[in-house]
């Protein structure tokens, strides 16, 4: 690719960090957005710097939102007994589309992952323990709705340990039938999450 | 998708509208951007905008590069007796890295889609007749290297006719070998591509 201008380039080389998406078709999006109108150009990248400027961590359940504490959070109609715990705010996404959980959220931002030197301390899980232990709390049952995998087994594993010491009498469970193992809660259907969420089982 | 903040809604549906990029992934890319440093979302944006300010069409070939005319077309040590007429700029990037083409280019901005409403006045075809009847032109052949799909071979087919009642001296060729039917020029590996030039036939 010597003979492309650099300014292609770069953008070719921007498009292959995002994930999932190869040099080819790095290349086809760069080489698509060139003859696409400037004024279309222009917005996608207003776009892309406003989402930095507009959006945020919920200071409670560290979900994305342009509001903090989020819409989830500050929402009095839900059921604030119920904590559903999951991996990252997509899941959440995947969660809410069911329609058929009316709970609280805790983003943990990933799963303990000694490969990777992600550990507990790197993710939310002093503020999830936090939340379960406030004097104040009605929160009486904690899901952990982590991925299927390995790690996401680990953390609920650790989680559920931890929470027993802090707040013994919050029920903890683990979201259910319905996900293969090694799959992805956010690209679960709804029908399979709804299942899951009803299905689940004492941890 | 309701819950979402506007800005990470808008920069979704951005991604959606790029080619091969459905609902789920746009989503992903949007999301994953969230938890980028901010410079990288600052310095993507900016690539997205330098690549309508830096690059531009070559007014010969109509290939894209940030000089017209364009390096290829520039540079004297290539082929100037051999064009090769192709779709789209990937196309001559796919064709260059097989580094065993040494013509120049001409590029149509797509092809003949009766469907589209695309006819040949929407193409570089009258640039292309008027290179090859130029009183000083040395170009002695031209080599279609279309899609080899139901449009780039009815385009071949105009092309072939147009050239012959303009410069019918100039000896007219089908890129060859090596190509299935139905498939894209530019997914093509360079040993599929560089066979497919050596073996063009006459059309």
């Amino acid at each position: 690719m010597e003979r492309l201008p650099a300014a292609i380039t770069k953008l070719i080389n921007f498009f292959e960090r995002l994930p999932g998406i190869g040099p080819k078709t790095a290349a086809r999006l760069a080489f698509y957005l060139i003859q696409t109108p400037t004024s279309f150009v222009e917005d996608f990248s207003g776009a892309l710097v406003n989402i930095k400027r507009e959006v945020s961590l919920c200071r409670t359940c560290f979900n994305i939102d342009d509001v903090s504490p989020c819409r989830i959070c500050s929402d009095h109609a839900r059921n604030r007994e119920l904590l559903c715990v999951v991996e990252k705010p997509l899941d959440v996404l995947a969660i809410e589309n069911t329609g058929n959980y009316q709970g609280l959220y805790h983003v943990l931002g990933g799963v303990i992952n000694p490969l990777s030197h992600i550990g507990p301390d790197q993710l939310k899980i002093s503020e999830l323990l936090n939340r379960l232990s406030e004097a104040d709390t009605i929160i009486k049952e904690v899901i952990l709705a982590t991925n299927p995998t390995m790690e996401g087994e680990a953390t609920a594993l650790y989680l559920k340990r931890e929470i027993s010491k802090v707040a013994p009498k919050v029920k903890v469970s683990r979201i259910g039938h319905g996900l293969p193992l090694g799959a992805d809660v956010d690209y679960a259907d709804p029908g399979t999450l709804t299942e899951a969420l009803r299905g689940r089982q004492d941890f």
